[in-house]
């Protein structure tokens, strides 16, 4: 098998694609780098759809795993050339793998309550490093979903995918409008707790019924009233300094562990 | 006043150089972006050494306080380009406003262990936008330092800066190495508090003995046993998923809160 050397390779311009949202959408595809987090995938249940590999990489044991795991469900893999990898990757030092995984998001009404004590559902999220990083405290945490609510950044971007360490093969995405979500949150059996500094209850001594489902609001406006109102109880993280507030995957993840998580 | 227009002007070389480590270390400078952040620091007591400025920054009715507070240090002001705003922040949508003021670390001797609940100390950390949102976290629950031990990236980066959100002049910060820490340690009055994922007790049901000093390890490699053995407490986070760790940040954030924060 030959390497490919040319930017103009018909499945390196499609993967190169996917930096952009527009194309993750329309394929339904997304990126994830290096070989611990393509292994991930496939452990996981996901296998790839395509596999670039640099030569290097063609020794390392691991990779016999994910190139059988790719020809089984009739990906391709392909040997390309450094120069490549860092123009798929956008970096200088790139990883000497790279996966492209089909996205998977579930579906509200596919959500069993009983199935973790905590979940985390975000309103319009903006920073994808945040969700990267959310995603992975949630998995770490053990929560059955992360909810994204209204227009959120992509928790498929490569940059989200970054932070999320491999977590992304792990955890229940879903996304749903602000409709749907005040719909839904109806039938939800245990409380919903939001975040405000508005509120008046410390976070570590408020009554949270399992399964909790921790809300978020976003970096620039924290939780809005509307949804504020859909809460069984709101909290407030204490702020003693002069900052007023905290970066929004810190403060998840104190929520989601003071949840119950 | 004329505004800068050339990058080769001695003020603007100045200011862009302390992207560069040796530069911050051997002036004791460093760059903080933003009118929010200057006035911040106004504030807190720090005077900019020198302040620069787009054109249409001039009218902001903040302008005049930072303007005044650098003239007043005998600090120098300048109008420059949006170009020479671009390069100095190295970003393609600069903020209008850039200070450049004086580091301030302190000393482990000079710290009073009854001027706060909790504490944090760092080994050997290494991403600036980690100890950036770590020291955001200690500002918003009112830590007393955050002590920064061994090898550490700069809290004064422009990307550790950046993630304090203007934190950075709230926090007293602390450079000690190893040696110094452990021998500091000895007189510590309340609780010194390690995270380690092989620990048995809970983060949450600890006996936390005020003041706190949550001490943490690096990104890859944890607490090492040297220093996990310097704690009269050693936790561990509940993994309840794949993943095997935490986020610093996002654990940092956790063990405040959890050590009374």
């Amino acid at each position: 098998m030959s390497a490919i050397t040319s930017l103009s390779n018909a499945t390196v311009k499609a993967v190169r694609a996917l930096h952009m949202r527009k194309e993750r959408d329309e394929t339904g595809l997304f990126v994830a780098e290096g070989l611990k987090n393509v292994i991930e995938g496939i452990d996981t249940g996901h296998a790839p759809q395509i596999l670039l590999h640099g030569k290097d990489a063609a020794d390392h044991p691991m990779m016999r795993k994910a190139v059988a795991a790719t020809l089984g469900a009739r990906g391709q893999v392909a040997e390309v050339t450094q120069d490549i990898l860092a123009k798929v990757s956008r970096r200088d030092n790139p990883q000497a793998v790279v996966g492209v995984f089909r996205q998977a998001f579930a579906e509200l009404a596919d959500l069993d309550p009983k199935a973790a004590t905590v979940w985390v559902a975000l309103h319009r999220v903006r920073d994808p490093g945040n969700l990267g990083t959310i995603i992975r405290t949630a998995d770490a945490a053990g929560c059955g979903a992360v909810i994204l609510v209204g227009e959120c950044c992509d928790p498929y971007s490569v940059e989200a995918v970054r932070a999320t360490m491999g977590s992304i093969f792990a955890v229940s995405l879903v996304k749903a409008t602000e409709a749907e979500f005040t719909a839904w949150r109806t039938s939800w059996p245990g409380s919903v707790v939001g975040t405000l500094l508005s509120a008046t209850s410390d976070h570590r001594s408020a009554d949270y019924r399992a399964p909790a489902l921790v809300l978020m609001g976003n970096e620039q406006q924290g939780l809005t009233p509307d949804l504020a109102a859909l809460c069984d109880v709101n909290v407030k993280i204490p702020m003693r300094g002069r900052a007023d507030s905290l970066n929004l995957s810190v403060a998840t993840g104190i929520m989601i562990y003071a949840a119950g998580g």
